[in-house]
């Protein structure tokens, strides 16, 4: 099942290079295992729009709640169902 | 380039059966030249999130607006951009 | 899974009588399945809280989507996930 | 008498382990006594959604300001009714 | 206990007397037994700001979903407790 | 006159027990003098609703602004004026 | 005592005329009384900005709420007060 | 002087031809004279930013207060003063 | 031409009086001088709505980012115009 | 194509001026390479609101994402398309 999650970061200004590195590693990790499905940076602010396929709500918040910026996000979640209309690809559904 | 476009319908009640039918062929031959990426329905609400790919923000106001339902909804629009993290694959660049 | 689902009715003045006996049916039918789970009224507004317990977003659009009054509802949707200090009974889990 | 209360936790990042070991010890207390009756986590946010069931908004005021995490919250509390359509377990009335 | 209840009149124009006249007798039954203890005008808005005093939330919806002006109102509930540093009078406890 | 004052407390966690006596003091003595005629916490969070009863909107001002809590509220001042329906009785016009 | 009142017009298309001569005959009535002080219009919007010197908040309550306009009107008060700071001229004290 | 104008249009469903052709050419007649200097559409939404250049705000307010389509707009006016790090052609000063 | 600016100041606590002993003496010549035609505090908050009598919103700009507690403070401009059914006095205009 | 960007400014008081001087140098580069179209101040506030005129959302936001005060700024982007009823010059096309 699919959440979109919309993100938006608020880190104080300093260096933040060891935790984005690992907030790099730790999102790749999850899009090439095929659970964060889909992951755009929002034009013009330190924020971005995800996709999420995962089983349950349950999963969800363990991957989202471990992301290493956590506690620096203003996080919205959407579920999402099946459009009506929609012609998806055999992998979306 | 893509767009994140939440569709929120607004349709009196009544019997609306004709332009439904004109909005999903609408909807469906624009999914099918690719321009009309993703189509998800919002749980529980009459409304969608969708990702547009288009050449132009003139290009994706015409196709919006040319929605049979477009006068019953409200519409936020967001410009996606390459997030630096993602492991996009060909198709999706 | 469950949801929680807050929904505002916002209908016209006049007598719905027929419309709100095929509500009542519906939501009890829900609830005696147990997909409708807890179902509470708002204290001086014409609005519910209410738990789903469903096997997927699909199956919560489709069963809130159904409401007679659906057309003239506000609704707001949050997917809930199990909280890691709840000692939930065990029908709860 | 029910309450629906929703926290939101803004905790400054850091070492929390001994306030968090008490939040939960005086959450899974007044679970089991039967004054929390439910509770589930926000999937995706570090807030929850909780049901109260207490005598009086001053028990209700007392439980919720005594929470070692308040002072860390926002809360919003909505008072419950009972629904003439809910066909309620006879625990829940 | 008493609530807070705040509430915004959306009448359409035109002649309304009979409905106001029936609020009016509706509103002063319940000041008189006490249930409706504080009733004040908001200056400059068609608008009232409220305190009831009433048993339980079960009868506060019952009250206040009675009022004839009810279909045409926003209403804010606000539950209240006993506040440490009042001084209330003995008929306000 | 009446106002009706919604005051909200934002105090940074630590001990505040000198600033909270000073501000307990500061509100009885105004409650006994009538000018601060109701104060209700908000049930579970760190809020009240008041009711002051002045002469002048300048006598409101100085008196809520000399609140030891004042630089840590949020404060919504709502003017009030009789209702055309109320009962009040003798004391409250 | 001086409130400011902000008044956002929302009249159904069509003619109006008679009713927005008796609107501007009671507003100068009211200004040249020296009740509605000041009466400026919010660029680019059917919209006011309003100051009122009245004796009372009901005085304001009945002033406002006797414009011909009234039931077509959004509505923000603000209760004001003398500033430390400001030299007022005489007139204005 | 400059004014950001953001106009969004709300019609109901009809034919509206004879109506939006009368706009267009108010539209573009002040374009023409220079007071009405950038006009954009909101891709995706019946929207517009426009930048006007007048010489007070009640010439902005009779620009925009006589357009055909005023009575069916909700409008937000934002005034703009030089920035001191833009380097204006000649006209635009 | 006027504005009305709504200030909200937001002061860390602490001893501030050389800072608002400027903005006094600042806003003292702006008044005396007829650019800041009125001051009026906000009953019960530390707040202000101010009208300005300026020749540009570049002149506006200049004087409201001087004043020394601008920093601290939230700020919404609104521009006037004359009001059709104004009686302003000749000072006024 | 362009994008109108809002920037509100939330600099912590203190001497910025390296800072501030690298933010002008950088956005006259932009401005004078013509991608940076307009830049105007929102009168009376520490707040600007610009036009870029890119190729891409992606290199929208390279440019906006490396302002020297990117990390202190609120952020609001709005697509724009052409307006079927604009004039627009040569250059704006």
């Amino acid at each position: 099942m699919r959440f979109m999650v919309e993100m938006t970061v608020n880190l104080p200004p300093g260096d933040h290079s060891a935790l984005l590195a690992r907030e790099r590693e730790y999102s790749q990790r999850l899009q090439r295992d095929g659970r964060w499905e889909h992951l755009w940076r929002v034009a013009g602010r330190y924020a971005n729009v995800s996709i999420f396929n995962v089983g349950t709500p349950d999963e969800l918040h363990e991957l989202v709640s471990g992301l290493p910026l956590f506690p620096y996000m203003d996080i919205r979640v959407t579920a999402l169902a099946a459009h009506p209309s929609a012609i998806a690809t055999e992998e979306e559904r």
